[in-house]
């Protein structure tokens, strides 16, 4: 059904923009898109603004090929094997002060929720049993109402005034990041700040959300800035780590903070690593691998060592990550054959309801785009969703009759009496009247019996629905705990239900066993991840045993969804219109060739070419390239120039800064070399070309691009199919990558004349892959 | 010590083939190194036959690059969307069958082993038994001897007459057929079944070694033979998964099945997955990694489901692997931040250990490889080793005094009373006289104080030596267990000594977490791997806690293991001379262009050439090369050629065993045109070009590459610096690449001339690691 709908949506914006496929570039300015948002505030809602373009020019590619130019070939040459010693050592130094600092704010992210949270539990729970005796628990429900509403307010507030791209749980934004494409301000400290403050504010305003994706956003945080020895915000430069300050070594760096901050949130270090490979893995390097474990390790180690001084028991380390999902015992872990079946079924359920779950969320997310893009209308959005969430959890406890014996065994941290008897509880409110880390841990853990199935179901469905509006509002918020809830609730009751059908075996009277499979169904079935997942849920259990079943369930999850619907974070990235580069080029894209996917007519610039032409190539709007193949001319006659190099827009500008012109060498003597340095020190923030001021007279000096240019690019040919150049593309995490000519072929005309193509063959990859693929 | 030792050999040998630094070509055809070696056999022991060359001629490269030429895309561009959906699911089918096998056959050998060591041992211990108390204990000595005599006298003979690649553990072929390089015989079916018999025979044997290695080596032959459909030595074609049968996708099924093999080995299907990564991750791709984690799942689920029938308990799965570490309770597990320390000394004391195993094993092997290379004299060699194995465990066995009470609580399953009080048994003999992977557990988890430190201290140093002298034997054996299981004795020695020196805490009181941290060190300090171990011992354990202790032994252990010695697994490959590529380019080698280390001049073909030319260039020995560039005349006087494509010598051979000639096709009508489905049959073993007979006539004729050569060969220019083209080389998995000239440069002379280096750049940066890194 959501098949169908996708297609025509996607159908009519394919008819939006028909020329794109018949190869006109799409590169128009980057002002573009900001301007268009604009018009639609005014008053255009019909278009959305996102997708006004296929591909947003908002974002641009992280150069993970490393220009060796004649500088840093120089450098290198000149580095003593000691010097290479020394760079690993600090990089393992980076790695474990990554792990140290995601640990860190992972504890006091979870130790400032705990304590706030039970202030505000408890406040709530004493108001309650004052009220429920005498009447008047709609001042109750006021007074829950009210403080999630104020909590909520300040993390909105924060996060859609302040940095909106600390909204949500950042999961989507690393996995471009690590893809490739930097997505503007998303490892700056302010996001951090912002997204730790939000995060906070969020969970405790008792929100459907969790607290663990936006660690993987905060570990990535920290990585950025700490690799680079500086912070351009706080106007500190260390004057360390120099070496690291590109592209290449950063985004190393950043994988290693998104997978501290996946072991922190879960306590799962392989599963971290293997996070961030599935998600940036242009590069693998046994190296680098192993410190991006180090990285996890040292992680949860520091949350773990934290946590147990704060719950006043220095050296017990049983709290690996925020989540924790108990001790499974291993009586109950044990599985049988023939349940197999059963848990396949569980997988293609919450393949099922997690297409749903993005179905809908994509549609709330194009509403949204549309129509609530202003701050003020995102804060509005967030509070209201504060106050239905605060007022559906009392209306459900309220109506709930389900009680239970309150017993020393299961201690459940606010039992609700309300209107039970004396020594028994609400079980609807273990539920809702927690934090939802706990609640899961409840589900998992209670005894058979705990909940009844009304509730259960009850549960299910609402905080379905809660948890699908609250993602993507304006707050730092992660699905995996609310997808983990919901699974375990239905889990559960399919435990239940299945108990009551069969005799009552041993086998089935766990429904805890079920709540498990459920979550990992849930989850499987809305952001769809593969290994990582199934490994980071295993470390989470604490117990290999179950790497099976929650393989299976994950894997079938994944198929039934993605027949449906893809995952939500792609979902996301597709509307963001990210350049995401995929895994494979679609299979049947044999036919196409290098030649229809290029970028063409490109812009050359000579070896030593005039500054005036330089500034102008830069300045044009209409092919706003951020490479330059540099060419020269073989002889005076007609014949085509020849490539020699590939320069960067980043590195024209640093030259521009420096004015090195050829006739100013000339008159001043005493000119600095420019070395790699410069470059480095303006790394990563380029100025614009705008703000570069280049005089008349100096239009005319001359630039020796000779030094500076990547003599060796990488090249193909012309005839080269699409999944072959996918596949360089991708296995070297390549920006640019030149065509030349088939000498043989159009030799006469425009031998060697050199085409690039850049992102540009994200684009039609992507094309290809809606065109082909669905 | 052993440093300076090691860089004299490798100088001396580097004096012995000085000329191959300066470039001249290595590649002198495939028959020198067996020549060579026969030559020594005939009595000229003085030259190390396999290190007469830097690297061994008897190997090839696997093609992991596709060959696109017209063929393969035409049927590409001719299959549906649903032709990849069906490959998809083969591929997937394949995986599980794969995951089956390798788990029935770890299955087979477990259950063989267990029965008839029990047989043995049961045997033995009557008689001992019986002569204890009337002396004539030599009588059983006899008796063990020769029963261990017999066994290994059969493994021997059958690896060293039959198969001798089907030696050692296999790990280090496999890292090889992974990395890209074919070891002869490597992945057929007989190796696969005299590995087997050669591993049971070994075990019962009493030698020092595991069954856990040659599972790795187990699971890669099933996977090469499954997925390609049939098996020549069978003479069996189903055909079906024909689409397979080239190296890519073989080179993928493997990766799955080496990761079955370590599955099923440990009970650790991540650290399986992890284990293909390291060893193997030219590729890393999504789909790919979630297959290989299939089957590891599947062969770890098989092998628990079929040992829990064989142990009469149907759907307990608590056998996930060959060895169990046992049940790790989580009072013993937890440890205090002040025992970090400990455990890196621990480490530290591992990787010197390790080191000193690989230096004695690395003599060792170069003595073995001078005198002991005849089958008979290894047959011998091995029956020794098993002769003093046994009486050198008897011996200690009957020297120590080390009596322990024997109470109910740890069953031990042969416990030798010996000259004991009645109710108490033999210490020393529960290390001895057990399989190895029982004694591991024994030392992880019996209680404190069931040995005392000199019986540990003495089996410490018997076994070290008794395993170092059993690797490299002419039997399939692994070094894992015997690893482990010095480890764990020093580690547990540690143990006690630590808590002997504290007052008695309850923290100390556990001697089996040291024995486990010793066991990782030791098996760190060995084989160097650093995140797959750390992975495969953690699920080994079942318990997440105890990660960051082992990841920091592992990495300590490696750390001062590679100060003084390369991991054992690395020596083997090379003393074996094999072109194995490493991670990365060496660090300080920018200083080298393409133009130092490509193979020049190179042998082109023209695009429509003279079969006599061909058959001419293949027969060659001289210049034994694998991928020609192919090459058009641009006119007709002195300019040089052009590249237009690259052919491989496998394709020529199809081409000519065919007669695709151009002469030939005016006669005959009806000629078929050449297929895809024709290289495939005749892959992998395609005939030499000596068993091609091409009549005089035919030599005249024609051929027309144009269809069969890859157009679009990847290609660099000569000043591309090293770490440049090994980056792509490593990161595509290439076998060729084509050197162009910078055009500009010399363009007069030869514009365009194509030149090759394939396995050329493994020599060079195997030199410049000799050279460079030590």
């Amino acid at each position: 059904m959501s098949n169908i709908t996708k297609k025509v949506s996607w159908s009519s914006r394919g008819d939006e923009l028909g020329p794109v496929g018949e190869g006109t570039p799409l590169l128009n300015g980057s002002e573009q898109p900001r301007h268009s948002r604009q018009e639609s505030a005014r008053g255009q809602p019909k278009e959305i603004p996102h997708n006004s373009k296929l591909l947003s020019l908002k974002y641009e590619s992280l150069d993970y090929d490393n220009s060796e130019n004649q500088l840093f070939l120089e450098e290198e040459r000149r580095m003593s094997f000691t010097g290479f010693r020394c760079l690993e050592i600090s990089r393992w130094l980076i790695c474990g002060l990554i792990g140290v600092l995601t640990g860190l704010i992972a504890c006091f992210i979870d130790i400032v929720v705990e304590k706030v949270a039970r202030y505000k539990y408890e406040a709530i729970k004493q108001n309650i049993e004052r009220f429920t005796e005498v009447g008047g628990l709609s001042i109750s429900l006021i007074l829950w109402a009210v403080l999630n509403f104020s909590f909520v307010m300040v993390g909105s507030i924060l996060v859609a005034f302040f940095e909106p791209v600390a909204a949500g749980s950042g999961i989507p934004q690393i996995k471009c990041y690590l893809n490739g494409v930097k997505i503007p301000r998303v490892v700056r400290l302010k996001t951090l700040v912002i997204k730790v403050c939000g995060v906070i504010c969020s969970v405790i305003g008792g929100l459907a959300v969790g607290k663990e994706g936006p660690m993987i956003h905060s570990g990535a945080v920290v990585a950025a800035g700490v690799s680079q020895g500086r912070s351009t915000t706080l106007k500190k430069d260390l004057m360390i780590f120099e070496y690291f300050r590109r592209d290449t070594e950063k985004r190393d760096f950043v994988s290693a903070g998104a997978a501290a901050g996946v072991s922190a949130a879960f306590g799962a270090p392989v599963g971290g690593v293997l996070f961030s490979l599935e998600e940036g893995a242009s590069f693998w390097n046994q190296m680098l691998t192993w410190r991006i474990f180090f990285a996890s390790m040292i992680s949860t180690f520091t949350l773990n060592f934290f946590l147990s001084i704060s719950h006043n028991n220095t050296g017990d380390l049983s709290n690996p990550g925020l989540i924790n999902f108990g001790r499974f015992e291993s009586e109950n872990l044990n599985y049988n054959l023939y349940e197999i079946p059963l848990f396949i079924a569980m997988g293609a359920i919450g393949g099922v309801l997690g297409a749903l779950f993005n179905f809908l969320n994509y549609w709330l997310t194009i509403f949204r785009i549309r129509y609530v893009h202003r701050p003020c209308l995102q804060v509005m959005e967030a509070m209201l969703v504060a106050a239905v969430t605060a007022s559906v959890s009392f209306t459900m406890i309220y109506f709930s009759n389900d009680c239970q014996p309150l017993d020393s065994e299961h201690a459940e941290e606010y039992p609700l009496q309300l209107f039970c008897a004396d020594g028994e509880y609400n079980s609807m409110a273990t539920t809702f009247f927690n934090t939802p880390e706990k609640s899961v841990r409840s589900l998992f853990h209670n005894q058979p019996g705990t909940y009844n199935p009304l509730t259960l179901g009850l549960f299910t469905i609402t905080y379905f629905f809660l948890a699908c509006w609250t993602y993507g509002l304006a707050v730092s918020a992660g699905v995996f705990i609310p997808s983990l809830l919901i699974g375990a609730a239905w889990g559960r009751l399919c435990g239940i239900w299945l108990a009551s059908l069969a005799s009552a075996g041993s086998i089935w009277a766990d429904p805890g066993k079920y709540a498990l499979i459920g979550a990992a169904a849930q989850l499987g079935g809305i952001v769809r991840m593969t290994l990582s997942l199934t490994v980071i849920l295993v470390e989470a259990t604490g117990n290999v045993t179950y790497g099976l079943p929650i393989m299976l369930v994950l894997l079938t999850a994944k198929i039934v969804g993605d027949y449906f619907q893809e995952g939500l974070y792609d979902i996301h990235i597709k509307l963001q219109s990210v350049p995401f580069l995929h895994w494979e080029a679609p299979a049947t894209s044999h036919w196409l060739t290098t030649r229809e996917v290029m970028s063409s007519p490109v812009t050359c610039l000579n070896r030593i070419e005039k500054v005036g032409t330089i500034v102008d190539v830069l300045s044009n709007t209409s092919t706003n390239h951020n490479g330059f193949p540099v060419v020269v001319q073989v002889s005076e006659n007609d014949e085509p120039s020849k490539l020699c190099g590939l320069i960067l827009r980043s590195q024209l500008i640093v030259l521009l800064k420096h004015k090195v012109f050829v006739e100013l060498a000339g008159s001043r003597l005493t000119r600095r070399k420019l070395q790699l340095k410069d470059f480095r020190d303006a790394y990563p923030r380029f100025p614009p070309i705008q703000s570069i001021h280049v005089s008349q007279d100096e239009r005319e000096c001359l630039m020796d691009l000779t030094e500076f240019m990547n003599p060796t690019p990488y090249t193909v040919t012309q005839e080269t199919s699409l999944p072959r150049v996918f596949k360089l593309f991708r296995a070297l995490g390549l920006r640019h990558l030149v065509v030349i000519d088939d000498a043989n072929r159009v030799r006469v005309l425009n031998l060697y004349k050199s085409k690039v193509f850049s992102r540009k063959l994200k684009i039609v990859t992507m094309i290809l892959f809606r065109w082909l693929d669905w």
